[in-house]
């Protein structure tokens, strides 16, 4: 399992239309192939910044399978209009976990 | 439910060291009042990054309970020489999850 990162600046104003796109967004990439969760959080801080989770069962079902297919050109068009500066993503492995 | 977030810069070579204490030190923070989950991750695209995130029953467990606490003092003796520079800790609250 690997977990996707983004930490998303979303332009201040722009927080509820970011979260009405996110809620139509959200399909496109809960049904590629090796998707497993999604956690999508608001900062209590900075309240136009949002943290994005995504576990994929292997990192390229995230850099390779859903990057290069329709649905991400669709999550593209739906999100990226609300980002400045445009988002890092990044992969992290799980070292410790406690529940 | 609020999640704490930390993006953790570990001085390069310093990994296997910063883990090790990372397993006596975990037990610190997992006994705090309000303590829920934790989950500690590396980077694979920069591996002296780690991602550091925490569950709390509500956010003053975290910025007044356990940061005011002795066992937090031991937390900080223990990990905190491993970062360069000292991490950015804020928090989160859940908008959308798919699990």
């Amino acid at each position: 399992m690997v977990l996707e990162h983004a930490v998303l600046e979303v332009l201040p104003g722009q927080e509820a239309a970011f979260e009405e796109a996110f809620a139509t967004a959200k399909a496109l990439i809960s049904a590629a192939a090796g998707f497993r969760s999604l956690r999508l959080s608001r900062c209590v801080e900075e309240p136009n910044r949002y943290l994005l989770l995504v576990e994929w069962e292997q990192l390229e079902d995230h850099t390779v399978g859903f990057r290069s297919s329709t649905a991400y050109q669709e999550w593209r068009n739906l999100l990226h209009h609300f980002y400045d500066p445009p988002p890092t993503v990044t992969h992290y492995e799980d070292r410790v976990t406690i529940r």
